[in-house]
């Protein structure tokens, strides 16, 4: 299993131009922007760049062009940095050029789509770079913005990282509760094999050594150890080799990722990245 | 000008409900939840508490219960800390009690508004109360989530503070970049009078004292200070006092706030708080 | 604050090219325009001009473009009478080149969005024109028709005359019922400035003398002087000189807007011209 | 064929509840109500009134209960005149009892639709009762407002009216321009049974006697005669009597149409009932 | 009234863009097209054909070429066979030359509209083929898949067929509940005539020689002959004649169709081509 | 693996409500039931039973609640045959009880879903049955029809089916196209694996015994053995046993599916269930 996404594939814009026209309805209102269409004649030009403040990982600048050119088509965006690909401090990610109404009134939302997604890439990319040594691959989890999960999701790509599921719907995790409901995890592994279909992966939390126990003798795809000290992480790692795919899960940060990796899990999966890392600072500047 | 909203008002459910259902079914996909479908019964009751597990001002118990309701109708929520109060660390938040299908099923969407909405008004809370001692008034800025700005402005209300625009027509904001194209402050003001209404205030952003001079002979509502040293800042504060709120803006962080507070601009906006507000960690126990 | 709007911005198609889809839409049902899908042959091309039967001033003309336009982006419209310049009775407004059958199907949806916008501009132009001697602003209200209001609010600048609030959310207008909940105009201003933003103006509605006397004393933007005789208006207006705007509205018509205005009252607000003007005569010839 | 419609029939909600919570969206922005929220403690309960403030048809009151359940389900609304009945001037419309800010943040968004709704209704019933000696039936067109067709169509039948056509897609209407692309009123007619079923009433439009004559020898459903003077439209009612239905058209007004009725024709279409009545003057009354 | 519809003409995209776009989108999920994300180059281009495997009448290669624009506008799609032309057995129908991901995504949901589609007209066109020689039309029902109907409808003219009423608000169908509901065909038709324009149809279904009297006095446009055998059929035709269209329906499929078309009825409705037709097996091969 | 899923979990009715009003408002249109709307009184209760015509396996009733509850919430819907149950040729299906008006106007919608679900899951059940004595597995493919695939693979596992892909995004399926433009099996397969997550499963199709091998080296975790003969197959499933899941696929129609399941493949997939199942005949008799 590979530890690095080396083959960032762009999204299709089709899944996420639906977003991004919200998100500019949502700054513009009812009567669009007041300022720009008061002092910017309709027909004059602009250029730009859109230059990162601080140092990181890029991405969303499909979405951010996305932004400008669904208020007007004509609006060229060159990418100078591409995603998945870091900036300097100081560094000019993008040249967008065209009607300067456009540029002014799309920069809000174009930049924070692209500050949230680049934010959200440079954490994942640090910890990513933090967890080489011990071949740890680094997964994201289903705690995203609401709305924009395959955004996220894709940041995290950006970064190096890999995505768990994108929802309730593409894969079986079991966890504490259904395990408590269907009386062991016998019955819910038996359950779930009634119900899904043959493409589906299943994915059993354990708590305790015992569980996983249990749950590597039914076969399952992958386990994933909750909140384990590195000890008994190490002693899971050890039974479920060759069995099932060890994944960390639980309160893990980018300074307690390293001690939790080291314990030899296949993958690391942290919340965090998605929902508590900073944006990353980025600005545009009017040439 | 108060510099405490002590009157908050829930948002009404109008406002959030298609962000709320589209956010579950961002989750649920095309098949719905694989794993609970499988394993707990369909007419199965359960109740459950959210916690906080670390401490915070809690925003967003409202839309949490719109998500477990979105699925079943009947399930009770019972917030024990409301919007706007404080939460211990290891508090009850809300209870909950209905359907085990529907709790389950929307937990993960409940509680990713519910973490990130309490994190905006935990920030928000702390930078207020630091700057309590100078009177001065925290807003937030046009930089929040795409998809989530009514919802990121009420978490900023529910922590104590204000809101700036909530968009690009509500009220207008020279920038920069405005006056340049315009040929000058004056000029941007003039045409920003002959196109908007009477209702609609103007604030013109400056760089310097005389920037600042020019608008002030202009008589426009506000004024906003950008990335100026504290010293520069005293004397605009004193230029304005009487003609124009004075606003500070730029690079502002939990940090540097008080300095620049201690200047004794009536605002600070501070992008910080909604795009890097880290989430706070709520977490649902079935009991 | 300038009385007539000399500075007609287009309004970004973003904003209601849902608005014009949807009309097209209501009108080609299921089953599309079976009269022209039977007659007209697919690639056939037509020329049309479009005639104001009578003379009026024009709002629109994006409109009516966007709509031949959403049926085949090659129909090309060249406006000879520009928004918000007159058009005299028989004069061509604009010509229209392209797929005939994309013309004749759009047709009527791009007249109803014409008529109505030219009817209003039209009937804001003859009022701000009746009321130029006395330097009073002709302002519109929220008694739009539903989902039209950008367009109506864009039609009355188009006729020379200001928008007021363009919904609940952009400024606060402070109205009897309010004012009775509140128990007191001081009170329900002081509920306002602990809820409202710092670039959210405040009016308040007020009957009698008195009350605009306990308004003023508050210090609120403006005051709307509510269906108050000539010579109260004019004492109001007294009263109110250098300390708020004065706006007079209620039961106004284009006949007696002009007595009122002569009280001397800074704006005239007259729902009027938004849910009673008569739509301008205007039709499609093909050549 | 029946000349007033004595059966109105309530239409059903799904028709038009997306237009009535659109129309509050509209008004109540990203933000809400600003005023209300902050004045209005967020449980109390109201009541109010409806009240003509001059005399008409009622139509809409269906659709104004919507807009205040829409925002708080528990709303009642009693309409005391309903749809198709008289309000005389002062008379009480409907009462409205229920959540205070639910009534308070409504009101306009029902308002706007009764007004207008009643506008076009009490126009209609004016125009139907002047041509009541003369046996003709009055009929609406498509010029109605966009977006609001379903709507304007049920005001027309409240007012005693019938409906033309609803859309492009329900019944065929060959114009002046179908027939010059066809080359004749025969090869056009030829076109549509190839295309249309069986299930499609056919009309067609003409300017002269010579075209009637070739229009009723193809055995169409209905002739429409544009522009005639009364002469030649009775000499027109003479040759289509028992053969096809005559329906006279163009710049018909509540003043020129009874003259046009007198000539005979089976009905009239009058676009002014929906493109021009002026809006029904009513208010809502807090008790 | 002709029997074979040879005036196809092509459906506007508006009336099926969005069905398009919401069957990519179903198909394409939260994240994508895995596979061809993974391995196909991003800017990599590609030529293919749509090939018929059966031989058939081919309908919705316009919706096809759709699918794949929807995805990369700059695709081109040529048909070879157009809509409403037969394609032999291994017959190419369309070449198609762009983006190799755009093509390889949109596939399945091109085939999936194409194949039903052409399942259709292939149906349709053998049924009025067997009619061909008792002069009988041949009409589709409201058995439609939910969601498709516009296009199903379309589907069975390129077959040859003509569409009955495309839903419920076009035509008026009394039938057996409605009569009973009314106490008669009598009653029931005077108050459609109360409520219905003049350009709306009346048929009325009935089941016995008695009702169909009864309903041929009311002067009717068509009686639906519901379930007769072919001699009461041949009764009821001879009492029709030159009163009103005569419609077989109920239980009639590709076998029994022409026994009944013998008994002389204008026309036949066959729900089975819309809920039963097979699907053409077409297939698409890179090239 | 098990071969039949005996645990039918109801779908959430959040996950197809959109598409039953969609399909509501594509049968009114924009007018509603002409009809039943002229003809029943709006208060009138009524009661009726949906009705097998013919005997088979039912899916859907759920499906129809929700379409007569989207006209009147009151609607009583009583299901006799629960989803996944057999119907005997005249059973009562479910009983109806409520709004005449609702039963009346929503039947045919209703219907129309409960009878395609009701045909794939009859469908479905025959195959199932037919492939018992060979523990074969049948599942469906993505060759649904546009709109509906969430409902058809619930109609599928209704008949006792398995799943197979939902769509694009939640396994792999490298196809031939994809192993050409990669170059070969190994390396599509390496790409895919730098891309996709750990809980994406992957299928690769193979066309010859040596490209099985191919890939069972690069252990994936299925094999799609596309159009083999019967010895061939077996010949593949010996090889493949113990290293991954054997599906057989291309062609395969009721009648030739137990020859291929007799050569031990753990699954048939065929597309034939959802493109081509005639629909249930299932009617409603109001009583």
């Amino acid at each position: 299993m590979p530890t690095t996404d080396n083959a960032l594939s762009p999204l299709h814009p089709l899944l996420y131009e639906k977003t991004v026209r919200r998100a500019l309805l949502e700054d513009l209102g009812r009567a669009g922007d007041l300022t720009t269409d008061a002092i910017v004649p309709a027909g004059s030009a602009a250029a730009a760049v859109i230059v990162a403040r601080k140092g990181g990982r890029i991405a969303g600048t499909g979405v951010a062009a996305a932004a400008f050119q669904c208020l007007d088509p004509h609006v060229e965006v060159d990418a100078n940095v591409p995603d998945g690909a870091d900036a300097a401090a100081g560094e000019i990610v993008a040249g967008i050029r065209g009607s300067a109404r456009a540029i002014l009134s799309a920069e809000r939302v174009a930049l924070n789509f692209l500050a949230r997604l680049s934010g959200i890439a440079t954490s994942t990319r640090d910890i990513v770079g933090a967890l080489a040594p011990f071949g740890t691959r680094v997964v994201c989890t289903r705690k995203t913005t609401p709305g924009l999960r395959i955004l996220e999701k894709y940041a995290v790509r950006a970064g190096g990282g890999f995505n768990h599921r994108f929802g309730l719907d593409d894969a079986v995790l079991i966890k504490d509760n259904h395990r408590v409901i269907a009386g062991g995890i016998e019955e819910a592994v038996r359950r779930v094999r009634l119900h899904a279909g043959h493409m589906v992966k299943i994915e059993v939390e354990v708590d305790t050594l015992e569980e996983l126990k249990e749950a590597l003798a039914l076969k399952v795809d992958a386990v994933l150890l909750d909140n384990m000290p590195p000890e008994t992480l190490e002693q899971g790692v050890r039974m479920a080799r060759g069995k099932a795919l060890t994944e960390a899960s639980g309160g893990i940060t980018p300074e307690n990722a390293p001690a939790i990796a080291a314990a030899g899990v296949d993958l690391i999966s942290i919340g965090w990245i998605t929902h508590s890392s900073p944006a990353l600072d980025v600005s545009l500047d009017l040439l």
